[in-house]
This record gives C-alpha cells, sequence and structure tokens, in this order.
C-alpha cells in the first residue's frame, strides 16, 4: 500500500517539498468527531522550526481542511488536509542534481524512480511531508483524550559528543501523566528544564561546525487499554514500528528498555503482575507495556533514535549518480543542525495514529467519537 | 490483516502451540520455484532444540506441502506447510491456567480473547509456530540465493549478566559473504568461534539458576539490489521491523548502528558515496543499507534484540487473572534457558520473507523463478 | 491478496482438486463463537453431488479444524479447516494435459503459470475448493443467525433450453423468512417444489445430450442491519460481487432487479420510504436493500448468474496449449451436467462471510460472539 | 480499506459534492510517465453535462495536480488532484434535510453517520466525485494505450420505457478496434448513430414528465495480455465488479453474455479454442475474454446496468429520517433526466485503472512507462 497505511483507520500521505501542496486523507474516522482547528495549528507549531537551532526555511504551514468536515465534526468519509508550500528556494537545489547528498534519499530515488523523481529538497522524500503527519495527529489526539489516552514523548539522550545524561519518565503513572501534560506545551521536550540550555548550547556547537546531531526520543502512550493488537504481524510493536520507520530520521526502534537491558536475566527482565483490589497491573514495565504484542494496560513506553541530520555543511565525499565520478560536495541553503526537538511531535502523531487504527478495529467504526 | 503479512506475497500463519498442527500459506510465490524438502528440513533443524541449552521438548518438525507445489516446482498458487505436534504435555499447563506468567501472553490473552483462548503452552502466541515461519523461509531462500542474495545472522551480544563481547561483520564485501556462508552450517551462530563455549556456559549458569537470558542478533543481507522499498510507510526498515516484532522475544530493532552510534555527529553518521568504476558504493555502513527507507545497494544490517526467555524455573510473582489476587508462580514443564541462537533462523526467514515480497512487487510475480 | 479476501475478517483458501488436502483459513473471528461440526457436515451435504444430476466423484469431505477452536468455541486466532481430497482420478487428466478444455481455466493457468500449474481436474482453479468455502460458511452462518441475520438462496432461472418459468423470493417480510427457512433444509432449492422435478428433467435431458445447463441463483439476506458498507469502493454491491465473481462458474451479478428493469423510469425504480411507527422501510426493493452502497435494512436482495458448467461430453474444437495446433476433444471423466443447485451453498456462504466482515468492520471484533 | 482501491496500484478518493474540492491520490504510477492535462480535459468533458438531457449544473472541472508529477512526467509518487467545486447551490437542499430522497444515499448515510454526513446535494455520494475519477482515468489510459490496450463503452441498451433496440459491439477484432476509437471522440456514445436521436428524444420525454431513465453500458478492452487476474478473489471479474459497484448507478454486471444466454447449453456457452498459426483464441466469446478469473488474450466484455437517475421531479412519497413520519417530496434544483452518456467515461476510467493495476502487479512497478 506504499503511501497508506492502517487498516480500520487509513492514512495516505502526498507531496513533495517544492510542490505546490503537500497533504493527508484520513478515512475510516468515526463520524461526529470534533475537529479543532486550533489544536491542529498547536501542533503544527510544535514541528515548525524556530531560533537559531532550527533551520531558516518557516513554513507558515497554513492548512486547509477540504473534505470530511461538516459544522465543525468528522462526517466518518475521507478528511483531506492540504498544506500549501509557499517558502520554497528550489535554486538551492538545481546545482547539485546529480551530486547525492550522502544520508539523503538521492541516490536511491534516481535508483528507484530512474531520474524521474522531483529531487528538489528531497522531493517526496522530505521532512517537509511531516506537516501533514501531525496534522493527522492533531484530527487524532483530541479523540484519543477523549477517551483517557495520552501521549508524550521527551528527548531522552542528545548525542553530537559526549552523551547528555539520560533523563526517563517516572514508572509512577500519575506522576508519568504529569509529565505528559508538561512536554505537551513545550516546544524543546525534555522531562528536566535544567539540561535544556545545555542541549541547545550542543546543538549551536554542531551548527558552528557546519555539522549536526542526533539523539534518542522516549514516548509513553498512557492510559491505552488492555487487549489491543494481534499476537503475530499486527502486534502493537509491529505497527508502531512500521509507521515510526516511516521519519526519515528514525533509525531504531525498541520497547521498554531492550537494548539497555540486553544484559539482564529473565528474572530481573520480567514484568511481576500484581494485584491492587480489581485492577491488574505489573510491577515494572520492562516491556513497554506490551506482551505478547499485545497491550496489557501499563503504559506503552518506546524509544526511537533520530539520527543526526544529514544536511551539514561541512564538505563531504559523493559521486555523480549518472556516471559514479567522484565528486565533493558542501550543501549551502537552509538546513537544521537538529531535528529532534521538531521529530518528537511527529512521532506522537504517528502514535497517535497507530492507537486510533487499533481501537477502531477493536471497538468499531463509531468508537471514538462515542 | 492480522496473521497475513505482505503484499505482493503474502504469508498467513495458524496453529496452536498443543494443537493437531500449526502451518503457513504463502501466496503469491512466482510459479516454477524449485522446492527442495531437505533445504527446509536443514533450516528447520537449525531452529530445533538441542543439547543442554534448549529446552526438552523436541519436536521431529515432519512437515508436509499439501499444496502449491507440483512435480517439486511452485506452482503459483497459495503453498501450503503442515507441521503436526506431536510432543504435547497439556497437563503441564492446566493447572496453572488462570496464573499469568510474567512476561507471557497470558494476561494480555486473556483479556483479548476473554478466556477463549487456548491457554496451553501460549496456544497461538507460543514460539512453536515460528517452525511454520522457517518452513515458508525454506521455500525462499534459494530463490534469494538464485538471486545472488545471501543473508546470515549471528549472535553479536549474549546478556544474563556482564556482557559477552562484541562481535560484528566484516566491513568487507567479499569477507561479510564469507561470514553468513559459515554462519548457515553452524547451529550456534557466532563469528568468532571462540566465544562459543563462553557463551553456552553462560546461559548453562543461568539455567542452573532456574533462570535465562537474551541478547543481541545482528542480521545482514548481501547483494540486494538497489531500489527497493518506499519512502513512506512501506519503508524497508518499516516493512522488516514488522515482520522480526512478530518474534515472540523481538523488543528492539535498530538499523546500521542506530542506537550505538547516537553521539556521532552527522558528519560522521553520514555514508559517503564513492565511486568504483560503474558501480557505486558507499564508504561506511551507518545506515544499514538504506536511505530514505529504500535499499542503496550496500549490504542490509539490522539488529534486533532478543529479550531473556520468559519462561523461568524460579518463583515469580503474579495474580489470578480472573480475580486479581495475588499468588506466586514457579514454572515446571520443559523451557529454553536461551532461545536466541534457535530464533536466528527465524529472523533469517523473516527477512528472506521481506526481500521476497519487495523483489516482487518491483519486478513482477515471475520474477523469482526467472 | 490474490486468495485472501475480506478486511476484519479474512479468508485465505488454498489447494488442489488432486492434491492431498484443500483448506481454508479465517482469520478475526470473534472469540467464543459456538462451532457446530455438525451445521459445517450439514452445509457440506448441500454442495455434496448427489443422484444423476451430479458428477459420480463423490468426495466424503471429511474435514478436521486444526486451529483456532479450543472447547468447542472460537479461540479469536487463525480458524483453519483442512479436508482430504480422496476420491481422485488422476489419470483422467493426463492424457489431455494440453488440451485446452473450452469454457475452463487450462489455457489462462498455462499463460498464467507458464506450465507449472497442477492441471489435474482444474488444480487450484477446480470447484472443489468451494468445499473449503462452504466449510467457511458453517462456521459464519450460525453466528449470523444469533444476530438475527437469514441467508437463503433459490435457483430462479433453470436454463438448458426454454427458461423454466421464473420464481421470485416474496417481498413481504415473513413470508420471505419462511422461504429463507424452507430453502435452508432442501437440496434443490426452489421455491416451488412443482417445478423441481421440471428441472431436474432438464438437467437429465442435457446430460443424455452429453451436455449441461445453468441458471440464475437468487439470494435474500434477510434481517441486516442499516448502515453497513462504504460509499466508494467497499460498497456492499462491491464486496459482494467481488467475493462472488471467485465462484467459478459465476459470470454476472445484479442487485435488486438490475437487468430486468432497464426499462423502468426512475418513478417506478426508486423505493419510496414509509414510516411504520418508529421503522423506517420501502415500499418496493428494486435496489435490492442497498442504496449508496450501504445497506437500508431491508432485505439484501441479488442474483447471480450460473453459466452451464464447461465440462462437457460433446467432442470440443480445441487446440493444443504449446503450439496451438488445432484438435478436437471429447471430455472422459466424471463431470456435472448441472451446478447450480450445488452452487447455492456456496453462494450463501461467500454472502455469510461478506455480511459477517462489515459488520466486524462497524461493530468490532467481539460482536459476533456478544 | 474504504475509499481506497487498488494493490499495486491504488487510488484514494475524498471530497463532498458541496465542499471546497474533490480530490483523487494515486499511488503506485511508474515513473517517466507522461502526464497529459489536454488529455484529461478531454476525458472530463465526456463526463461534463452538456444540453438538454443533462443538469444545468455545469462544473469548469479546472484541475490542479499537486503532487507526483514533475516536468510533464509521473514521478512514481503519490499523484494528486484537486478539482474546486464552483457551481454549487446548498440553499436547495437544506430545505429538505431530513427528508431522504428515494434511490438516494440520505436514509442510509444518515444511518452509517449519525447525522454528522454532509448531506447537501449527497455529499460523499454524489456522482460529482466521478469526476475525480475520470481524471485518474486520464492518467491511466494513455498509458495503456502505448501498451496497445484500448477501452470503449457504449450504451448498447436505453430503458425509460419499450427497450430501444440494442447495439453490440463487433466480434471481429479490427471492426471492434474501430468501434472502440470512434466511440472516443463521441459525447453520446452509441455504436449506430441512427438511433442517438432516438435515445435523446426518449431522455427528452422522461425529462418533460419529471422523470429518467437507465439502460445498459457496454465495455470492451481490447489488447489486454492473456494471464492476468487470479483465481479465487482477485479475479479480473471481481476486480472490476468491485470498481464498477462504486459507481453510484451501477447496480449490475455481467461479463460476457452472461444474463443474456441463461438459456444456453455449455456446448454453446463454451468458447472453442482456435489457433491461428502461433496465435491461440477463441472462436466466440461467451465468457468476456476471461476463463476461471483470468484474462485469455481475447478483448474483455462486459455490462453494466445504469439505474435511471434517482433524482425526479415528481412527487413522491418519503419519510423524515428522525422520525419515521411518512412526507411527500418533489425535488427542485438541477438533475440529470440520464446520466447513462455521462458514466461511460467513468466505466472506462475505472476499468482502466483495474487494468493498470492488474498489469503492475504482474509485470512490475515499471512497466507501464517502460
Amino acid at each position: 500500500m506504499k503511501n497508506t497505511f492502517g487498516n480500520a483507520i487509513s492514512l495516505t500521505l502526498f507531496g513533495e517539498s517544492h510542490g505546490p501542496q503537500i497533504g493527508v486523507v484520513l478515512d475510516g474516522l468515526a463520524p461526529g468527531m470534533t475537529v479543532s482547528k486550533d489544536r491542529i495549528r498547536e501542533m503544527l507549531s510544535l514541528r515548525r522550526p524556530s531560533g537559531q537551532i532550527s533551520t531558516a526555511r518557516v513554513e507558515a504551514d497554513e492548512f486547509q481542511i477540504v473534505s470530511g468536515v461538516f459544522e465543525g465534526k468528522t462526517t466518518g468519509t475521507p478528511l483531506t488536509i492540504l498544506i500549501p508550500n509557499t517558502n520554497t528556494k528550489s535554486k538551492d537545489y538545481s546545482e547539485t542534481r546529480f551530486l547525492a547528498r550522502p544520508g539523503h534519499a538521492d541516490y536511491t530515488a534516481y535508483q528507484k524512480y530512474h531520474g524521474f523523481e522531483d529531487y528538489r529538497g528531497g522531493g517526496h522524500f522530505s521532512g517537509r511531508l511531516t506537516a501533514a503527519l501531525v496534522a493527522a495527529g492533531g484530527i487524532l489526539m483530541p479523540a484519543l483524550e477523549q477517551k483517557g489516552i495520552r501521549i508524550g514523548t521527551h528527548i531522552k539522550t542528545l548525542g553530537g559528543g559526549s552523551l547528555i545524561e539520560d533523563m526517563a519518565f517516572s514508572d509512577e503513572e500519575e506522576a508519568l501523566l504529569g509529565q505528559i501534560e508538561a512536554l505537551a506545551k513545550s516546544s524543546f521536550p525534555v522531562l528536566d528544564k535544567t539540561v535544556e540550555e545545555k542541549m541547545k548550547e550542543r546543538i549551536l556547537e554542531a551548527a558552528s561546525d557546519g555539522d549536526s546531531v542526533g539523539g534518542i526520543l522516549e514516548t509513553a502512550a498512557w492510559g491505552v487499554p488492555a487487549g489491543l493488537g494481534e499476537p503475530w504481524f499486527d502486534t502493537v510493536e509491529g505497527a508502531l514500528s512500521h509507521g515510526l520507520f516511516a521519519i526519515p530520521a528514525v533509525k531504531g526502534v525498541e520497547f521498554g528498555e531492550a537494548f539497555q537491558m540486553v544484559e539482564a536475566r529473565g528474572s530481573e527482565y520480567n514484568d511481576a503482575f500484581i494485584g491492587e483490589g480489581e485492577k491488574i497491573r505489573t510491577r515494572t514495565n520492562h516491556n513497554g507495556g506490551v506482551n505478547g504484542g499485545i497491550t496489557n494496560g501499563m503504559p506503552i513506553r518506546f524509544r526511537t533514535v533520530i539520527k543526526p541530520t544529514p544536511s551539514i555543511f561541512k564538505e563531504q565525499q559523493t559521486v555523480d549518480i549518472r556516471t559514479g565520478e567522484n565528486k565533493t560536495l558542501a550543501l549551502k541553503g537552509r538546513h537544521d543542525p537538529a531535528i529532534i526537538h521538531r521529530a518528537r511531535i511527529v512521532v506522537d502523531s504517528i502514535t497517535a495514529f497507530v492507537l486510533a487504527d487499533l481501537l477502531t478495529m477493536r471497538y468499531g467504526t463509531d468508537f471514538l467519537a462515542q
């Protein structure tokens, strides 16, 4: 299904970085969901570059909903959001048309599309398209919140040199909820505000070297009912990772504390069950809220590696993709020295989509508006 | 699509640990692929438990191909493989029917299926079903080899205490091919034979404590052409991770060296292109052979975390899933202190399936037998 | 998805006419549905040939459920039914291996599968596989009945010469229900028993000429709630016709009275709405219970053309599919002079599947067992 | 997948009759297909109402391609076409908001979407959306023609009283090609120009009575290679009918001459094979170019019933959909007394899509531009 994702709900993504518009079609939504343009705007603003730690290409992200909403509510038919591209400088790209930018999709696009691809600004591969994913998240997130589900993501680790000390979500459910709420208001999402400046300095340092940094995002979804997902293939982990790897910079996904706990034994890794009155929970949550591919009612927790932005100003070795001739390349234009803080709301949006899809599959097409 | 996976080729998995048979249906195969029962047997033997480091439940894995093969070749119509379960001891499970085993799917299955699930030996969630995945791999692997594609997986890291030192695939393509070929013959797949005994001792130590260990598998797919995969959603990473997370013990997937290289800057992480005559390659392969979701012709490389087997003999805290009453549980029966060496051929099989699917989508339904 | 069909519920069909077994995997079933082997047997018996009007190849249709059922109920995991082929006479086919039987798939299979197809008895194309569809129907039909939905099909028209006079379902809902119930018990399903002998004579006449007959089946689904289906593509008509055309002999499908009412004007064809207390219905049902692709709560009604069985004993002109050399062919073996009476339970089963799928999509995965 | 259709190629349809824009996303197209805006315009003009036999609502159908095309060629990434709605008179609908128009989807939409549907002009159910399908056809049709495939549809039968005499496609392949070419230029597509006036008079007669007419379209696809389609479910007939029934007025589909030949015996219905040198064809084509669900290389032929337009000016009985209260309704506004001549290019477009999808599945993603 290529650029369409989902089962009971589907999301179709289209557009190119320097085309007239990008957009998204959401199908299978419950009729009667409240649509808040302010919420969409708010979420888009968390993705928008700002300040020196981001690219100078700032898009207004004015969007238009052209179908699927009537009198402020979803109709249940396909909901389409269009976002015009306005601030494009295509000339930056035409000179280096055939010089593959390392770490980017220029070479693979050329192999796949035989030179017919729109190469300007990464074309269809551009992170620009994540604006449409976030707009879709702006439709779904409020519906999940109505169902008591909250999603939040923080920058757990910032790279670009010696690692900045880890922060972790709280194991206490109430405290976790507070953390998620606080993150929603912050454009640079960290659990401990004292490291924010340290991280921003690190990014600026890299920027001043013409270089870039990456890191690890950690996400929690709070209030997800037990019993979502399928044992084989359509596991919660499989569905989420499938969506998350669509985000251009994501190169790794772990649930709970997989890579970190590789030295553990089963007796440490297993999450013991405890009964608290009628409620069953696990004492620890090393499995990230998922057992056998299915939610267990604990917070879903996972981490995604955001690789350092491949667009750097340092001179790099590359080739002419037509001939294989060796060349050097030093990018010009406007680029982010880090996108991890902007990527977080994209991760939240993908997470919202996957959970909305799983809930709709299980509880039916009207559920999210009931 | 739940227990069905794939696009141009699809794989449907069915069965329960203690039911009469498990099986798999492969649809969309090219007509005329050579089917070697010996190869399937060989691959199944790499998954089969053996020695003290594995469970005492050994299944003969006699299989029967009941459709889709005629005169030794695939017909192009659905190919079905059945594997009978013979060595089942259901009584081991009935006593503890309602005591959720920590780290297992007992509790989530109960939430999802309301008690109608076949609980014996994990039922449909059992690792037993991976035998059918491996049988499917035995159909696809030779076809990929005909196309010059080789897949291999080794135990990169073994946990269960202080980590046993990492081994890594070679960056030299010829050397890598040699490593893959050597792994194919080994039932305990490590790149450096001197650590094999060390690892096995580690497993036996855990076993003698009634405990278990996990680790990290690293996989390489050699010879995959550039241009496979899609930019959004059906990325190579998304498709592979979707499949890999179906394997019961997998909790994390990274491509290239994502988690390991989190401290790197863009200038280190980007893989510079170099032309060697007509051939274009990258100097390093930190991105694991995938840029923008699409193969770049370098070896695909990824790592999967295999969590410590949740079945341990130590007493654990749990609940009665009907009532939430707190209980303790000490498993009896036959269990693996480690499954990482057995999981490797399952990872190989999933990888073979995903690559076969991507190739068929791109080059058409006859491609794999051409 | 080729041999897999459905969305919330899926059905995967496999096997060949002369292979060891045929079978079906149903996935996405609600956990807790009662499984009655007697009901499956009963439905299979309505498909089984009997008497002189059918082929002499009678299969016992002993089936085995190898997954997805535990203690008499569906588990919610894939349910697999296997049916062995026992009464096969492959020798009948080997002589004429390369002589394409007119009206059959021999030639098209050769074009598609390049000669690798299992040609014996039509291989994967054989009507034999409909036994597995009927077994699947035997799982779904009782669940629909629990929800107040009843499905029945009668032979509306028998061909093979001058048409035998039409019979039609009653427009009265109560009377229709009675008709459906009566049909369920009859192996030769006609609304008016006085034409049964006439029809059977017609079939025997054709048989004695070495020829065959077809006709039109009419199906009604009673008690289907309003609001199922989608406006574009996944219309009720689209979903049903997609399934129905899988039945080898089906060449036409109309909803309501489409072809018959082609001369009507809108004022005659439109079904006026009438309110009866709180209930809304239509006065007529020319649209077959579907408006805009979505059920309106009236009985769903459609007709399927069953073409004359292509297997006839008369000499026919054909070619050697390898060379195009002109040949003649007179079939031997065991063949049906009519399959319309046997096809009806296949139509019912497909209908049950599509409705179960639409209900599960709309009301969630537990609905059919609630 | 609801409003998304297709496998290797997919089509996602969105919009409402009185919303700002309707549109379509085509994904999976071969990179490098030539895009002709003139051809799209030409096809849209064949769908646009004109003269007294059509509605007075004429839309300019100005369209914009906002993604997937670069320098006049398809890029291979999602191609999105937007068509603004300009000539909308929503006031015509608000007065009768809750009076279900017989034969329309007002009542079923209310049942499905609980009143949240955009009711104006039929909303998402409106035939207006077929403009987007035709625009998609304008992308695909030239690519098929490059491959030697030609598609054409004529009005075989016009209803609205005594039937106007049937016309049929020629059985001669060369003559058929000529007919298809002639149809492409005609806005009222009939094989025999002498019946055109007779048909138009019939339509005007109905219009002057405030009534409407329907009929039967017959389609031929010439030059389709043998071997497309799948034996079960994804048969050519199943795929085409699934798409055709999405067209709002379609209520019946037959391949070849299914309903017409119901009286035939197998010996008449079977299409004998004949070899002409290396080429194999059938002498007759009663099966419509499809055997066992797979193309046989003969022209694909099918017929679709277009029901009389449900929008009529005569007073009709209906209900208030909120209460079931009986009411009468006489439509005002602008409506078509017949849409059969406009529907033909929609049928052609759906046919082009399904064939393009089948070809891409079989021959790979680059095929249509090779």
